[in-house]
């Protein structure tokens, strides 16, 4: 008897099978027991028959708890009703195991019990929905970038030097020396893109921040492509093309966890470019419009983003902030020398920044001037100077956080739900 | 006129292009300069006449050091002769920078000088052949698993507990706690495994061995899939597939980088389903019969691995290690209990172990035993326990170290060319 997934159900119709996994649910009526189950593929209704199965196998399926595990073998059959078509009628059942009491019931938890269940909370059809369309995002950048023939070249995690300060960094004893975890790859991105072309890094990045919001992860997903020869115009449409092409992979494949999730898929469908685009002192504009207290030389915060991001039906791209509020590896506008030549991309329901990233200096001489100025290490930087004495080139890229993408895509509330075990203040466990 | 890259030039043959790249090399004839330009698709000819571009240019072109920058517009011509198939008849030239003197020069250097150039270095063509099979690679172990139904769950990095001692763990104050760095994402998988039935983790794992071998990385990238009621037997097969799998994928796309590296493609060409499988035991006496002192209960050391791997044509796969040599979550043999229901996977040529894995424990007691015979912290493994208190199975899995494959697959010497930017012994720069 062939062992199948309750995905392939449909291949093996009228056939006889064996199906293995566990108890999502019982109801009992008479000499019959409805088992729910899930295999991680699928759910589908077993109906187990004391006449089909006797006494003995009638009494261990009665024993079954929620999450016990089973080895059921039957005959499918087509069932209208049944909501993957299929149903089992059992010949046959081996239970595994009868299962503790649950502790995670259909019923309201609070989220640090949850949390602290995070490694059984993952077996519920809601978090399947989510890591799926994970799954399905992160397939959908690296296939991107693959196909427009981009080089992975990964950053490293330890990193000797401090890209953006030393103060939200996680740093550990690297034998003699102390190693920083990295917050971005863009850095080694730019050695390998003067190497490569064109390129894109993609690995875990880590921020100390001590700060419980909605939006914030200790550890997060970062994709970032960066690319020689590329100016801020090219990354903008890179960006606009690269979401575009990510909702609609999501929107392929993954139509049914969606519904689940109840997406409004409509909003959605509407990501298409080209992307509205506003500069920061537009957006400073229709801040001050709406009544809020926003003004010229300030930086976003969430709310500003949220409001930003609610004037446009799809993602916005706001372009040249006051360089001032910039990293110290911004090109300047040299119209405006005021202003970088970067960009950030507002998700549209209020999901704030999903993308940041522009053109970087290009000068030795401006870089290490910057370096001075924001009193950074200019030795740690050496190599990276090495990039503007060795064929200096134009060239830009930009990062996209996974987690917050996930989040805006499922029309969560929280990034902890949209990666396998989050790492939050105070939540290292599990 | 069309800014196109290198690799695209077979579709623009005969028209007026513009290429953006860097000066490998440079040679004067009278009134021509020859310049190999490179733009990290692939290099090209430029031929630069004094006649054409007149004076200005060509003095500009005269100036040209290796690693400078520029801008050449001029038309494509067909020349069999030439390494990609056609060449470059300029028009224009634009410098952008005249690099310094390059410190990487087509002679010897060494191993510290170029590690210490590591983003400079990554600039050659043996790199490049080395990094862009590392991507393939990579790809095709993601191919591979999606192709098969798995779903990406990754572990974290950070954790509270040790997977297997403290000793050779990198740990980070994370607020009031500890976190260690992950050395792997088994324990993580297990419990996702639970969830989704096949599941896969990718990501960098860190081990803080104070060894310098060829073998040995801080920080290398690990793919480890895990599998819901399967079994050793089946992890053997999973195992020698996904390793066909990824060497027919790289004979299949990266053919001429495998040329350039001199790599012998007819070794590769072997690599196919099955493996030969031997027992711990045999291969003790393969050991013993070849005059070494290896007695049964001694772990295998790398020089006894290379003697292994060395008698077959291909990967071969070492099961049931003695359970005294291994970690406390694997499972035993009910046939015979002081072996393990573990597998290695040895790489041709000498390479080495590139996999490991094999059966979990799945029975609660028997886990909770093992920890305590460890001398393993309960408390911290309570999630851990619970997998075998909720629905236990039978389950199973491997861990390949991508470094490990790159340089197998490759055929190199050390592992610290497989990775971007190696971090080993006293190396965390650049
Ligand atoms: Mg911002
Ligand atoms: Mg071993």
């Amino acid at each position: 008897m062939p062992v199948i997934y309750i995905e392939e159900a449909s291949a093996h119709a009228g056939q006889a099978v064996t199906i293995r996994g566990w108890l999502r649910s019982r109801r009992d009526k008479g000499k019959l027991h409805f088992l729910i189950l899930r295999d991680g593929t699928g759910e589908i209704q077993a109906v187990v028959s004391k006449g089909t199965v006797g006494e003995e196998q009638f009494a261990r399926s009665a024993e079954l708890t929620q999450e016990s595990s089973v080895v059921v073998s039957g005959t499918l059959r087509q069932d209208a009703r049944a909501p993957g078509g299929y149903e089992l009628d059992v010949s046959g059942l081996e239970v595994l195991q009868v299962a503790e009491p649950f502790p995670i019931q259909p019923k309201e938890h609070g989220t640090g019990f949850l949390m602290e269940h995070r490694h059984l909370w993952l077996r519920s059809s809601r978090q399947h929905a989510v890591l799926r369309i994970r799954h399905e995002i992160i397939r959908a950048c690296r296939n991107f970038f693959d196909d427009r023939g981009f080089t992975l070249v990964d950053a490293p995690i330890f990193t000797p030097n401090a890209c953006e300060g030393t103060t939200t960094l996680f740093h550990t004893q690297y034998f003699d020396e102390t190693a920083y975890l990295t917050q971005s790859g863009q850095l080694y991105s730019e050695a390998t893109a003067a190497a490569f072309g064109k390129v894109y890094c993609f690995g875990p990045t880590f921020r100390a921040e001590k700060s419980k919001t909605r939006r914030h992860l200790m550890e997060f997903w970062m994709v970032e492509p960066e690319v020689a020869f590329a100016q801020l115009a090219d990354m903008m449409e890179l960006a606009e093309q690269f979401l575009a092409h990510i909702v609609e992979a999501v929107l392929r494949t993954r139509r049914a966890e969606l519904k689940l999730l109840e997406r409004d898929v409509a909003k959605l469908e509407r990501v298409t470019a080209p992307f509205p685009r506003i500069t920061y002192e537009e957006a400073i504009d229709t801040l001050q419009r709406k009544g809020l207290p926003a003004k010229s030389g300030d930086d976003f915060g969430a709310d500003d983003e949220t409001i930003l991001s609610k004037e446009f039906d799809r993602p916005v791209i706001v372009h040249r902030y006051p360089a001032a509020l910039k990293a110290f590896y911004m090109e300047t506008d040299p119209q405006r020398p005021d202003l970088a030549l970067c960009m950030d991309v507002l998700a549209p329901e209020g999901y704030g920044e999903i993308i940041g990233g522009g053109q970087r200096v290009d000068s030795h001489e401006k870089l290490l001037a910057r370096l001075h100025e924001h009193h950074l290490p200019v030795d740690a930087f050496q190599w990276y100077l090495d990039l503007r004495r060795y064929g200096s080139v134009p060239h830009a890229g930009f990062g996209m956080g996974i987690e917050r993408a996930v989040a805006w895509i499922c029309g969560l509330e929280h990034v902890r739900e949209t990666i396998p075990f989050p790492r939050m203040l105070y939540r290292l466990y599990p």
